[in-house]
């Protein structure tokens, strides 16, 4: 049953089509919405609209769907849609009239963008937390790595001398940068949406959303109900662009291992038991997981604009197209951090040939060096760089 | 066990993220998987390199798969990574040696083209289908509405009359010209890959591609090997980008009815077992069917994107990368066929209130017929243009 | 002067913000939208609008807009906003009373969109023609490295013997594809507009819009008004979806080449006079046509996502979102032609080093071919698979 | 004559795909440029590599050039490629052997960074200024509407009563989170490149790099040159999410007006000298301006793609791919700041016709309200819901 059900028929194609796959997508849910409902349940409380006794029923029995959620036993039903119906319907089962109760003060949409924002406030330190692995095995290799000479490229090509160390320490530098990004979109999503219902208030009278938002943990409680409604899918944008920059970072990282590890090159090779074969030449040893992460980025990136265009051209007020942009989110962080784990097991486990660098320090690596050789002996800069630049077009590296 | 185990240790997580979800996601390849490998059983017979028992006893073990898949007792485990190496090892094992004859003269990588282009094949025919019956729909609904005046709109404002019965024969004809997209890929995508192998044929004598095409019917055998697999992922982008060009189509028709049928304009009303309510404002009735009609226009764009943004920047030769090119296609025909026949239902079951309609012919819709009958007077159209206009700039309309 | 003056003032950031740089945009529409008057002003003389006399100076006056802008002195300007604007008040001037009256049966809205369908087919049939030549380049190519052997990689790993012949042919083939594609599109959008006006049709009795139709050259007319303007927009992603899978075949020869240009590998050098310097670095040569048209790819690719993004959630009637879809189009083709045309230019002056692709030819790229001795030799593919595959397994290839 | 001329030949169309329209991109970045010039030619003073007097004459060599600029006189040629030669090349001849100097201790690749980061600090402190004034127009309006009563839609449908302050206050909170988030990314480029070279540093002994980051305002200097390097075009994506978020906010207020101007809603009038008109139709009115603002987010949206989707896949160094991330970011800042100068322009010219709003407030609007009085009386909410429901259903509001 919905919890809009009014005893009509509802077509069970439209009601299928309608519910997706929503009632699987909602069971990571099911722990924020609970936190957020004994939080709405004490502030009914509060304000003299539940009893004393409602108030702790409602509480054990939001803890005990956390404790039956935790085991594996709580299910959503597709024909309810969502998180939300499921647990009033349970609620309303198991608890009685306080379950029944309960909605007061709130909507369905202000309850899943409270269960989102905390949801996703959890994920981001999660993620924050999983770079901060990434970017210290980064930073061992890198201090180990300080003096093995390797070439730096440019255009695929070889330009000037420079270490291991400083190859991997960049990648350090940028899982910093990205957990700074993390730090950022965090503290932009961190106020209550509880209580402005469906982005029209409720008419609930002394309703007290600083309470909730306090018990909640949020750093503040967002005012204008249409702006906080209006903020759902912006924020999904946003939160998935972050996503897809840290993306990048692995995926750019990827993508120096596979071309390092060709045996032309041979600068890195990857430990064997992260590599994978072929059904049909049995000498491959393949770098998927490489290839996976280079590939997760267009993932996220796709993701991310599935949840900006999804919301492009809406006007003002709860539409449907908005609950489209929950899955991306939860797909999204599934995607990266699955590759951050992978990211930062392969960093561990590589191993550097330091032979192989040195035998790739051509001379020709040095040619910037002789132009400021000269121009330290006062040959101006631009002359310096044209007397050396001839050697090379004669053809006689 | 994998295809390409040769007895060494692989780390487990590894495995499970370069698995992902394929061993879901292969399910639905199964039965074209097991035609072609019928195909190529028979001839490998053919050339010798099978017994004919050997040939029967693989038709028989290939027919119980599709048997028991259709059961759906047949599962693809996470370790076996996907269909051909679930079919392989269950030959394998109820077969016996003939069981580890059949990958003679193939790869995994031509095998999954192959099945591929079967799946698409069968998927793009029966989106053709759904989209022949919406668009019967859509005829019928048009042709009863023929005489149905209604205002037509440009830049959302009325501008000159229109019918009810063009409004909505423009969306038949829009179906028709998705119907011939479609078929102009299916065109593209028929022509048989199996055989060429991991990209670069295979060394097996006497090999006989065209006859294994024609089994399968494709239209022809495609012959250059790299050629074949550098189609992948492109494939998968064009067929996406005909699929989001046909959910357009839906997204324009579904915003028409969410604008039609807002009570200000009241020119359309859903039928009620097609619409859904609030959880807290009791009178609500919501048209999310048209809303996720509309907002799957943008899940597919973003599949499409994915994609295409997946293969950019790729060298030749099979990379991981371009396995994740499966899942949009997959995913994107299940969200396009399910819009399809949301909309011929709504179609079929909304009405359309022709007094409301005949309310809206305001005079201003006739201004550009005030021009021409001048115009038809002898006065040149820009001359007359002004003199209408003039009487809507003073604002007397 | 813009055509829908009446006489009120327009705020003037208003206009420059609405006018944007179509009239920049628009220039190379001028030669089409002239040829589509001139059929018009025809067929308003067939059907008793305009004098003989009239259509005869309307033809004259044209004639003269081609020529003045082919010798680069017709021009719009921004107040006109476009160039139907431009090219109505040029006639009004120069040829009188018969520019007053060519607007008769027909918008802009319809005459945009056969001046750009005209452009577009034009456009389209100048980019197979630059396949043409890049293919047959390719093609030459590879037939005279028929028999040069190099590796065939996957997973950026050596993998299995393939010529060079068969590697350009591949691309060869893939031109051979785009060309098809082309060709689809042009029948897609061949069919006439002219006459549909703004989506509602125009009030003229007789107007004759087979007639126009036929002078024009296109292959039918397309009949219901709201249906000929839902195509804008659509047929434009639809283009440019083609255009950026021809961009993605040049950005995967492109990649290729980028790689096997590498000293490290050496199979490809580039002429020198396709290279670039470093402003630093004086021994560089680098490969910045082969990079830029690599990236090109990306930018025909959010071109593409452009012009779908922007018609998603559009309820039908022209809206001034539609005109945007324009610049997209002509931006593409340049981007995309000009990166056929370096590309055949790179590939007719490589040079390729039949040496290191032969010492690159090491043992292992034989394994498969030693499975399939085993195999014809009796022992199962499997079998022979797993025992050649420990030979690699030990590290001893 | 570029800067890496050695005095071989290269070929003409190479240097003309190559250079592109960057000559023409740069010109914005001449005054940054010149900036950063200035501060390095201190440092190269500074540190005993140019004399006091050379340092003299370049600070006043590029201060003319500034000038020159400011009036327009100061032109990149084609063949130059971009600005830092246009500028070394005026050097070098109007200050003599100084402008050979000057490239000591940097490269181009440095060079553009640096100017880039100047010209991104400064045009989103101008954006930041715009939204501004935006945000307050909206607040004021808001402020002067506070107690007019409007319905408040879910789903297209009228849902719930709110006020036309809250509406329009909604979106001078959303403005006010946009400068937030402009602030943010402010404070991530802030660092300065200026002495990294090409990825690699520069072989310059006693290179001062935190005294060019001072003198340019730069909080911090950024240390691993590779990190450095491997920011471009991530950072351009990451400013250009940015700029589509904010792009976001204004296509929603756009999609509001647009449906709430139309006749039969009439909440909101525009200003008739923000209305553009038809070429067929002489009573139309069009919020062109207004659909342009929508249609621009999808631009905004295409210009992020196009940044985050070139960097993809790209190994370590500079690439030319990454130079291509330059004009999405010119565009993007211009597209985005004349949206918000028109919309600004809108909100204060438009007006709200009161009454109109008020004859909207019907009934229905008020069913949670009757759901609220029933619950404060004790009834459970969700028999409230129901009981006022079923008067709904019946058909009868």
């Amino acid at each position: 049953m919905t919890l809009w059900d009014k005893g009509t028929e509802v077509d069970s194609l439209a009601l299928s089509f309608s519910a997706g796959n929503e009632h699987l997508l909602d069971e990571r849910l099911i722990p924020f919405d609970c936190s957020a409902s004994v939080a709405h349940a004490r502030m009914l409380g509060k304000i003299g609209m539940l009893e004393e006794s409602e108030v702790r029923e409602l509480e054990r029995g939001l803890g005990e769907i956390v404790r039956l959620h935790g085991q594996g036993s709580f299910r959503i039903l597709p024909e309810q849609e969502d998180c939300h119906t499921a647990i009033e319907e349970w609620l309303v089962k198991e608890v009685g009239e306080a379950g029944k109760k309960i909605h007061l003060g709130r909507s369905r949409n202000d309850q899943v963008l409270t269960a989102l924002r905390l949801y996703e406030k959890d994920a981001l330190r999660k993620t924050a937390a999983l770079l901060e692995g990434y970017r210290h095995a980064l930073a061992e290799r890198a201090s180990s790595l300080e003096y093995v000479l390797m070439p730096g490229y440019t255009h695929l090509r070889p330009a000037m001398p420079t270490t291991a160390g400083t190859w991997l320490g960049a990648f350090a530098d940028m899982a910093g940068d990205d957990q700074d990004m993390i730090g950022s979109v965090i503290g932009m999503i961190d106020r209550s949406p509880l209580g402005t219902g469906a982005g029209y208030g409720t008419p609930l009278r002394g309703a007290d959303r600083e309470m909730t938002a306090e018990e909640l943990g949020f750093a503040s409680t967002q005012q204008n109900p249409i702006h906080t409604h209006n903020c759902r899918g912006k924020e999904e944008g946003i939160i998935l662009s972050v996503l897809s920059s840290v993306s990048l970072s692995l995926n750019r990282l990827a993508s120096d291992l596979l071309l390092f590890s060709m045996p032309e090159l041979g600068f890195v090779s990857l430990a064997d038991s992260l590599c994978t074969g072929s059904s049909i030449m049995p000498h491959k040893k393949n770098p998927d997981l490489l290839e996976l992460v280079r590939a997760r980025y267009h993932v996220m990136l796709s993701l991310e604009l599935r949840a900006r265009s999804l919301v492009g051209n809406l006007v003002t007020g709860y539409q449907r197209d908005l609950g489209l942009t929950k899955e991306p989110v939860f797909v999204g962080f599934d995607t990266l951090t699955g590759s951050i784990d992978v990211m930062a097991r392969v960093v561990k486990t590589m191993s550097i040939d330091e032979d192989a660098c040195m035998r790739a320090m051509r001379g020709e690596l040095y040619a910037t060096h002789e132009v400021y050789r000269l121009a330290e002996q006062g040959m101006p800069f631009r002359d310096a760089y044209r007397r050396v630049g001839r050697r090379y077009v004669s053809g006689s590296p």
